[in-house]
């Protein structure tokens, strides 16, 4: 099956606002069988949602268009639909009695009752988060759905509507799959000439895309039944994490504060966290996690030296004689916030994030990352390229896999 | 102009990668006076970027296709794009010795000197930051260029090369502008019910986008001149400015975190943050900003009850008495990190981020942040609606926003 989604709003032409639905929508209609080939973003301008939804008959049998279902004038994308399909527009009671029960008790707007009248023959899909109800259209070898624009609204809709619907009307016929297998600490072209014989093989669909965090490799297999799409994707998984091994840190959309953070609660180890350049990130991508409170204790932003010292015990003259930005003050760090939060363990780092700040010995991208436990500290040095931005991204990343990687040793 | 955007890539599809380079160029191309009216995304499948180029000859008079200039063999964009104008690749000079000599001293594969095939007439785009060099046509009135798809090489590539080409050919016509107005503390309706007349108007086109840090008022004026349309903005904003006042925090791209450390930076005073369900996010906002240890002294994330009390000395009685989310526990929080840090301004925050921990007196969202300065203390009690994810950021932009409401009185 081809599908094609029209995301709608002038919002997402020249509002600033990025059209995230489409790519939630792609992701989950590829487990369903069905491959999304065009995804078209148009203004609330009747002619050229029109024009958009033409187009779209003519090379998809699966049309999902989201935006424009709202109270106001501006919604318009019923109207269009109706006149695409040629059906008129009638008031849906259904929809009428949710519409009206969600609002009861507020300043009530006749022109939300716009909002149910839906196409003749359409079938509901109602709201479970807000108030604008979508439908489907499903006749003569075309099937056309409409969600609301607002995201959350649109996943809400889609997993509890749209979902069953399309799965019941498409699913079982062609089995696709993805499965991603995130790395980090290992370059684009490392990671490519480790598994290029695997990368080169028709089936399954194998890529790479290199993230500020790491490079991830994405497996993607289509069979017609789906033992053969799960065994393809065990024996591919296996043969990449032959090649791999430990720079393998997680799978799909699990990031690593996540995985760091399962290690921990299962190992009962506590952690404490200091950090110079990444100014906080670690600890709010640590705390993040619902259920950090079991292994997180605290963490210590020490921008000035002089925190350093008095939050965490650094000695003076360790940052007098290395430097604020060296190995020796990431140990003093990651032993003081350890001894201070009385934690397992105490993960330091300190670097130049820049722009400004970098010399020709301490370049800026320099950074440390230093982990204490019971046994005593390690440091690692690490040379970063990228803005301050992707710097202190990527510092958090390898200090968090500081902890993976001694927690898996 | 009409423009239409065309994003090549099945990573755009099936890979999990969103889109964004669309959303950077047509935010550009608006102030060239060029609007852009579809986008279109397509997998690296020949007939299907042939057929959306295709289309968007027949509706838009600028084509700026992104993606698929690399040298292997799925980078098929110049084929496309050369049979569609009827013209053959040839190679071109200056490409190749451009890309032969970034590749100096590396491992050479003859497959890159391909990136240097152009259509006959096109004109190149150097890659100022990588090596696949872009183009554009310019012919019986059809404007195509072509960039890479590597956010970072477009952008570059976007602005030294492109955009100067744009500015000669199309600028000069017709004036657009936008400017957006940056709120937080007040609901979405309340923004729609304060300005609901400046909303109606036909000139400039104005509307409103709620993000999880408050409410975004976009103004888009298009006029035949620039002075009109600038003066036709700034009398929009400020009859805005008139109804709204403190809620708007800044403007465009402007965040928070910015607008409080140019006001910090401005008024000599130094800060420091204390963390319990933000876990961090504050200070990591904070120290974003380059040039952030000028005002931010230290944090503290204290997500343990004992944090609390051993890194601030927040007394133990009132964590027993009121809780550690409460009124008194924000304050006690916020004198605490401001004597250890010795700074003039401390900032606290303390709540339930959720999922898990609320109760029905203390339910998930409900949020204490408090502020000490000279003074004494403040603090301000929160109940935020959401995620964990969404909680938490609500929470880190009302604790900013105490500090920028303090610094502006």
């Amino acid at each position: 099956m081809r599908a094609e989604i029209i995301a709608t709003g002038t919002e997402l032409l020249v509002g600033g606002t990025l059209d995230t639905n489409s790519l939630f929508l792609s992701e989950e209609l590829l487990p369903i069988g069905i491959e999304t080939m065009f995804k078209t973003v148009v203004g609330d301008v009747e002619k050229n949602i029109e024009e958009a939804l033409h187009r779209a008959m003519g090379r998809a049998n699966v049309i999902i268009v989201t935006g424009g279902i709202g109270p106001t004038e501006d919604d318009i994308t019923r109207k269009v639909i109706a006149k695409i399909v040629k059906r008129r527009l009638v008031l849906n009671e259904d929809a009428l009695n949710a519409i009206q029960a969600k609002l009861a008790g507020r300043e009530y707007a006749a022109t939300n009752d716009r909002q149910a009248l839906l196409p003749a023959g359409a079938r509901l899909l109602p709201n479970p988060v807000g108030i604008a109800p979508g439908f489907f259209l499903d006749e003569d070898g075309l099937f056309i759905a409409v969600l609301p624009g607002v995201p959350r609204e649109m996943e809400a809709m889609f997993t509890e509507g749209l979902r069953p619907a399309l799965e019941e009307r498409f699913g079982g016929k062609l089995f696709i799959r993805r499965r991603t297998l995130r790395t980090c600490g290992i370059s684009e072209s490392a990671v490519d000439q480790a598994i290029r014989d695997i990368l080169k093989r028709e089936a399954p669909v194998t890529g790479l895309a290199a993230r500020e965090t790491g490079v991830d490799i994405r497996i993607v297999a289509t069979e017609s039944g789906m033992e053969r799409v799960l065994s393809l994707l065990d024996r591919t998984e296996s043969a990449i994490r032959k090649k791999l091994g430990d720079f393998i840190y997680g799978m799909d959309s699990q990031e690593l504060e996540e995985v760091v953070g399962a290690l921990l609660s299962q190992r009962r180890l506590r952690l404490a966290v200091a950090e110079s350049c990444t100014g906080g990130l670690i600890s709010a991508r640590i705390t993040s996690i619902a259920g950090s409170s079991g292994y997180f204790e605290q963490g210590a932003v020490v921008y000035a030296n002089q925190a350093k010292t008095g939050a965490l015990g650094v000695p003076a003259e360790t940052i007098e004689r290395y430097g604020a930005v060296s190995r020796e003050t990431a140990a003093a760090m990651a032993q003081g916030i350890r001894q201070t939060a009385k934690t397992d363990l105490g993960l330091a780092v300190t670097g130049i994030a820049g722009p400004g700040g970098g010399s020709e010995n301490k370049p800026v991208g320099l950074v440390y990352t230093a982990l204490a436990t019971a046994q005593g500290v390690k440091t690692d040095e690490h040379r970063f390229l990228g803005s301050r931005t992707q710097v202190r991204l990527k510092a958090s990343q390898m200090a968090l896999d500081m902890v993976r990687r001694h927690l898996i040793a």
